[in-house]
């Protein structure tokens, strides 16, 4: 209801919201709260950017145990941990370098893609990613993540109450359909480009990330030291680019 | 730059993110992603939030490390573990209820919280949270948390790159200066409501939660199960109601 007790259609379509449980070889990894749909590739996305298999492990089997179980089988048994023990782990001790301490290393050099991507395409994309959304307009709940050529070509859209969910989910979507590194590509998100975000699209190779939003220092961080793209406040007629500006071209 | 190479006011200013690494008796706990500041406040929410010290546990001494690690101890050694752990092995088996896999128990009833919310109120706060925010309206990229009482008076509050971040900073400023439970407040927030935000509200004692943006499916169980009135797109003239609606007063 609303403040003088009518009915206001903004909200009446909630986002769902559950968790989702991931185990690797029977041992729960992760809990993340998510919207339903796209289980497997967000199981299988969020192990491959947050850099949980290692090198030389693949994916052998995903399978859902019930709507909120994810059971991931990988080729080499693997001592899998949560990310938050990964990071502390890798850090160590106090005074270390805050990037190192929650860095994961990526099989692709975005540094070497020579995609190049004209301003007019990158101004495109909010509105194409937002009419491959199907809830968004409904809810203003869900965020979302699409996957575009450097022509603005849509390949993947995916939506999540977590923007880091709609990401994985477009990782996973690339990474069992055989499609790593995603050489050539952008990667637009709908709201604000975290450190995680930027980790997560260097990750799978992508050369260029956009948001609709502002980025964090951290993400301008990640994205100079290994040479990601990164536009943000795509918006209308403007954008502004944080590092890799020579890849977008006028 | 802009896409027609001159300079954009927009996000100019960056919002910081850092990681904090949080440790209790020494283990490390948690590597949160956040923005500097209020750091000791954080870590006192977070840790109790997420109910990660357990009844009759109570915090000794807060410092920092370094900057980006705080140091806890407690008044009874706990096994402290992630809240990805926690959560697991809560849930225990497949088809558990989802609801029951991610929560924590609150030592406060805020069902049984008596507070009148006039809507006159309610509307007041985002304009009121946004004159309070130091950074926002620079860099567009933090979110923020504010602790009102009934009457539409500030209380505090805090901002972060993260909107659980800033929730556990109000949260932590409470606890650290013995006002919880948090009876007769109402916690705004900048953006969406989520099942995380609503349980730490409901950790806390808060009995309205009120949010800019929509809430999830799972907060809104949440809210109905405990009694904790939920304010949604609390915007310009109206809002809607989704739980605990006779807080609410015309």
């Amino acid at each position: 209801m609303t403040a003088d007790g009518g009915r206001d259609p903004r909200g009446d379509v909630l986002a769902v919201e559950e968790p989702l449980e991931i185990r690797v070889d029977g041992s729960p990894v992760v809990v993340t709260m998510r919207t339903p749909g796209d289980d497997i590739e967000l199981a299988a996305g969020f192990l491959y950017t947050e850099g949980l298999l290692g090198a030389g492990t693949g994916i052998s089997s995903i399978t859902m145990c019930d709507d909120n179980v994810a059971l991931v089988t990988v080729t080499v048994p693997v001592a899998v941990r949560s990310r938050s023990f990964l990071a502390t782990s890798a850090c160590g001790v106090c005074g270390k370098d805050s990037i190192e301490s929650v860095r994961v290393r990526s099989a692709f050099d975005v540094a070497a893609d020579q995609a190049r991507v004209p301003a007019s395409v990158l101004l495109s994309l909010p509105a194409l990613l937002r009419s491959a959304q199907r809830v968004f307009a409904s809810t203003g709940g869900l965020h979302a993540a699409g996957l575009f050529t450097a022509a603005g070509e849509l390949l993947v859209a995916r939506e999540d109450v977590g923007r880091h969910n709609a990401v994985d989910k477009v990782a996973g979507w690339a990474l069992l359909s055989g499609r790593l590194p995603l050489a050539g590509c952008v990667l637009m998100v709908s709201g604000r480009a975290s450190f995680e975000l930027a980790q997560k699209a260097v990750m799978v190779g992508v050369p260029v990330l956009a948001a609709v939003s502002a980025p964090s220092s951290l993400a301008v961080s990640l994205a100079v030291e290994t040479g990601l793209t990164l536009a943000g406040f795509v918006r209308g007629s403007a954008f502004n680019l944080y590092a890799g500006a020579s890849r977008v071209t006028s």
